[in-house]
């Protein structure tokens, strides 16, 4: 079975209006995302931003959850937050997965949007349990990633779509259904 | 196919040493629960709070996307936030559910706990596909719905669980997940 990776990506992403900007990280990504990864047994979710502020914000989040006060006060968040790892930009993401495991990742993108060519989730589960290589699956903060991002990845996933038009879950939402959907026991 | 309907009840709930404790509403809950019942087609998702002061701060929060700043700035949480509804207590979450559909709706529970007679999510799946009846499924804030909701249910839905033994997704990880798992396409 692949070892599962996800990355959070702040920089480059989309505003509404198509622009290239750098998103805040929030904290209820860290945690929502964080603890839907330990449950379907991700090996380790990068939070990556090149804003430093941030990552000694992040620092803090883990740190209060993993030794502080929030460790005796609730264990699960520790137990979460253990997977949560810092990084600066999607470079960083792939040198740091193919530091823990000695490969090169595979890099697959997930959008809101639909398009040509995207990976259905049946296919990409089946990947994943017979796969020896590493995969990364990249999450877009804001109105999602940007095309220098896009372009660089080995495969773009279907987006998740309910019965209706509308296609506005929030990255918590969408990153806990499309763990779900990959590696959920059946 | 059933009308779908959500109820996030932070009264009666428990607290880490199970104790019945109210909890407060989160801004995040409402906004992220909201964007996944419109995404799956849910008719109403209903916050409920016997607290007065929280129904005026999810006001507030629906007026601002509804017809203050947010609705121009963002018109898909308008969207999504057409379908909260305030309740008091799940008393007034089925009196709501039976004057908007003429009938006295179905109970279901979720819960992060395994038990006995657990309905599964295929069973729900066809019977909410199948049936005529309006269905509410119940969400608990804090560690979960107190016994006094779970014992007037007329079901218990199953726990999801991933491939590990950590059981600890958000609430509105939970939802979305639970959410896809009964009215995705297939």
């Amino acid at each position: 079975m692949a070892d599962l990776y996800l990355a959070l990506l702040h920089y480059p992403v989309l505003d509404k209006n198509g622009q290239i900007v750098t998103s805040a990280v929030t904290n209820m990504d860290v945690h929502d995302i964080a603890r839907s990864a330990r449950t379907y047994g991700v090996r380790g979710f990068y939070v990556a931003t090149p804003v430093k502020t941030l990552h000694a914000l992040v620092g803090k989040i883990i740190e209060h959850w993993a030794t502080g006060y929030g460790s005796t006060y609730n264990e699960t968040r520790k137990d979460a937050l253990s997977v949560v790892r810092l990084a600066t930009d999607l470079d960083d993401v792939i040198i740091g997965v193919e530091r823990e495991t000695g490969s090169r990742p595979v890099l697959v993108a997930t959008s809101a949007r639909p398009g040509a060519d995207r990976l259905g989730f049946p296919a990409l589960r089946r990947r994943l349990a017979d796969s020896a290589d590493p995969h990364v699956l990249l999450f877009g903060t804001g109105w999602g990633l940007a095309p220098a991002v896009l372009n660089r990845v080995d495969a773009l996933l279907e987006p998740v779509v309910g019965p209706t038009e509308y296609n506005h879950l929030s990255v918590r939402s969408a990153a806990a259904i499309i763990l779900d959907r990959l590696r959920a026991p059946r």
